[in-house]
């Protein structure tokens, strides 16, 4: 139990971008974290930001310019669409803001550098949202994993299957590997330890067929291969039925271990029809408490001035799997990944 | 995802005791409690509400009788000793401030039943920390048990096993039954949705036999039959070694419910000993969770003046389960419960 | 892997009952014991007996005195309906037969004691059908529990739910404690390793209360003592609609064991209901392989002058807490175990 | 149950082969297999055939030519090493044998399609011995697969990982794929239930490094494409520390299903350590079972005339798999998987 936190000391946290989880996050700096206060939620649209305000009870803008140029405001959450995350990334950057940032880092490697470079200048903190490092099932396996426990690691897997699929004709091109799948490349390299070298996958419109044709992808099966040889599989489904789907397997010379989020009540129902636990059908369900636990990293970084918990070269080199992948499956061979240049020591 | 509350709704709360669940139940209302504010930690020793104000940083004091006369406090959180329940709900009462009290109601049915008639007399608001009730776990069982989903509930079973008996020679009399038992007594009445009718109990000192003969009653069973015929089990023990083991079953004519909070990391490790999940040892780990929800269930319920989650005469009748189990092991036979005459409706 | 015995050295075995289990503890004989082979299926009705015969395509009779008295015959299996037990064990001693008798030893202990003296003075073999003692989660447990590595037993729990209540008229009085629970009283002893003391027992008629005028009993909860002070509880309910309930708990000051045994196909299936594994309706689908091993065990030590692996003495221990049940339930008090006097180290 | 089986009408096997599994095949026709009678084990070494002979107390030979050409020899089990595997089928189908024959069906598609040609000529029956066709885990799971209740099948993955790499030197060529990722591949085709159509693979040796240049790989991922659009992964290991590790998961439009065998004690054993659960190291202890299931299905179709269970047409699929798999890695690309050309129909 650590001390309560004096409101002179906290830090004021904007938001930027005011859809689901924006929302969620502002309302976790709002209440869930210590040391934070939340400044202003502002999203370019005016009304979204207007009924974020309403029904968050805070400060709202439809002008993130004057967010980023707010010397009140301490430190920015960007959590607005994907292919805006870089150029938002290198102007809370300029602007001296240490910034979480959504995954992903980008939707192309040229974006990204440009914006860790941002980042790299201007020496500020930049955190990404990869929550899963904060769930404890991956912490403990990452622990184990990191400190030698299970030996040399030898092969891996992640996966995510979603709940579902509502409108595929608003998928974002290739949103498997850069939206979803992207989870899977961080977790596979976190536990992994060492760079990845190549890829080979698979992608598919296995749910939504008729949409095949104007680039939708919703199943996708990956090989990744790491510079230590260790051998990694991942695959991915934008329509489990039966709910979140989310686990990983690291697999060494002496063990291995399983992580799973918990989720579910924690009761075991048995009727005629067998003994029966429940799934869930929530994100939030899934990693609450790892959203919370993410900011709570970001504010203590911030106010203590430690690494970030999450730099952004690191998620560079999950977004490099995904632009692999995609090429893979393209080109139909494994594709070598690009390695960033002078930026592995970034921020 | 409810609204944020903004200062002027929140209420103010002051906590009295600030051992280890007064300052946990102090940094849950300051920090974990929509709509809810730290006023003051009280303790009648100066030096722990003074630690207490440091560890904090908040308001404290040690002079109990002036923060029930405050009328800048809203409501009271009761964490002192068991035995000091009864007297601080009925000042409480007087006083006419809302009370959440942390468990037992009290260690004899003859104050609780005065405590209770304050309660009555005041028409204020009673709330006894049954944390278990707030448990998803558990709170699914009793869903499946209380809707029907389970048909007519023929048998249950309770158990607590804390992890450590650290000071046998502190052990309050009683304490397995009082203190222990006492939630096992409360979830077993409220899953079987009537009321209990005669126990017999078994209890000894197994864990730490030197204190035998200065009454530590360490291990116990004891069978509870209710008049809806349903027949329970339960069983306590000061020190399981793996961690903590609180569970509960409610078998019914439709089916069955078992219940076991979520703790633990959600990995599972393998290595040449097995497989292997990990254990908790900490309370907090168990229920830090139901902990935070039952105190946002009691200022929920303070602030729109809703009935009590869990009312002074549902812990009177779990008291009185534990009573009939004292006497059951001194007498070494069945005991009928004793029925509270005119408090069943009372807060 | 054991050597092949050539039929030279296979041991005659005749089982004796011709209903559900006798069956197939002739075809377990039959086709599944090495070492052994099915002389012959006796049962005093000629049809039961001649239908039996035309199942199994083996020699039948009714007339198991003929049997009894056959020299052919190495050994027999008791599998008649309880009652009956304790003649024909005493029976088959005088005949000089190792017997192997399914539970219960008897109804009564009189009848016991006379067939344990009859057994002790023919100096054969008796081993009861304790089946649960040959599940490879029970023998685990047991393992743990005897040798040391669970420490000081301080807590047991053993229980037995059947999946249907088909003919409640049909039911023998008492068959709750002396044909259920008499399995978990025995497994009780086994695993506390030591004399149970006392007992409190309720029992009623939830399941078909239209019964309990003449009668029946369908559920109950039981707590024994044991010599060493270790409690148990023990429940046992005749219809769990969710199919075969049996489970065991051994807890200690080292650690506990839970043991139940593995039925089921061992498919997790994941629908929008949740995850479900399925249960078991039907006793060959939990014990079979139990039932196997017990006669493996009995012929081994028939073939071997080994001694019995459940010994009369000890399922006469269980007989002991079921009558004192039966006795606690008609005079609602905690009742003393009836010892044997100089039976204990009988065969 | 079904009926007792007389001798008359037993069918006489020989089993060719004299190894563990030979050995162990030839216990289960004796033994476990109704309407089977074992005849002769045949090991062209002698001292290995009279090893087993002494062992099993059964008639041995090392003239594998002369139990082939005995009428008095109703079947075959040919347990032999992988690459003699399509010779003794052929010459099993010219003697007119039944042959029940292990995995895998050959070491190269030459001459599995000669042995499968050999096979239609004679049109004799032939059974490939992949066993977790017959666990019943894996029956359940291919049953949900197959009947359409998991929807269309759009992602599956099978892992194999034995417990220990005892003489890295002594492995045969590409092991990895023809003789353990064999298993998968016939599994993954059974569930996706149609035909696979490109492989990419990956392979090293991680355990072993320092036979890498003699050609060891120890470690190995796999993706596999189906006709239907589905995506499998499956990986393998020589060396699982936590022992042997068999799994499957196949996932659907309406659900998934995940396949374990049943294996360990079915007990949980709890101390400070955690919560844990036994795996097992020996192959009998995972898959004994579905060792005698699938030589009781092969007895029962020769007895019957039923079609094989697991035709050698299925099994040239797996191989063509693991054929694509060798070339995979060799070339560093994706492999189309090799159709038969009129063997699909043979038996």
């Amino acid at each position: 139990m650590g001390a309560l936190v004096i409101g002179a000391q906290a830090i004021s946290v904007a938001v930027l971008g005011a859809g689901a989880i924006g929302r969620y996050h502002a309302q976790t700096i709002a209440q869930r974290v210590p040391g934070a206060r939340l400044a202003v939620v502002a999203d370019p649209l005016a009304e979204v930001a207007s009924s974020a305000g309403a029904e968050l009870a805070c400060a709202f803008t439809s002008d993130v310019d004057a967010v980023l140029a707010d010397r009140g405001v301490d430190a920015v959450v960007i959590a607005t669409p994907g292919h805006t995350h870089a150029d938002l990334i290198a102007r809370a950057a300029s602007a001296g803001k240490p910034a979480f940032c959504e995954k992903p880092l980008s939707w192309d490697l040229a974006t990204a550098d440009a914006a860790l470079a941002a980042v790299q200048r201007a020496g500020t903190l930049l955190q990404i949202g990869f929550q899963r490092r904060f769930d404890p099932a991956f912490v403990r396996a990452h622990e184990l994993a990191s400190s030698g426990a299970l030996g040399q690691v030898q092969l891996l897997r992640s996966i995510t299957r979603d709940p579902k699929l509502t409108n595929p004709e608003r998928v974002p091109p290739w949103a498997i590997f850069r939206e979803t799948l992207i989870h899977d490349f961080d977790v596979l390299c976190w536990m992994a330890g060492c760079e990845p070298v190549e890829v080979f996958a698979y992608a598919d419109a296995l749910i939504a067929p008729a949409h095949r044709a104007t680039g939708l992808r919703d199943t996708a099966t990956v090989q990744v291969r790491f510079e230590s040889g260790a051998l990694a599989v991942a695959d991915a489904s934008f329509q489990a039925v039966y709910g979140y789907d989310v686990r990983a397997e690291v697999f060494g010379s002496k063990g291995m271990v399983a992580a799973e989020p918990k989720a579910g009540s924690g009761a075991v129902v048995y009727t005629p029809d067998g003994e029966r636990r429940d799934r869930v059908f929530w994100y939030l369900d899934l990693f609450g408490g790892a959203y919370t636990a993410e900011l709570v990293a970001f504010v203590d970084a911030v106010r203590h001035r430690h690494p970030s918990p999450v730099p952004g070269h690191e998620a560079r080199r999950a977004l490099a799997i995904a632009m692999a992948a995609i090429e893979s499956v393209d080109a139909h061979r494994p594709v070598t990944i690009a390695r960033a240049r002078s930026l592995e020591v970034s921020a």
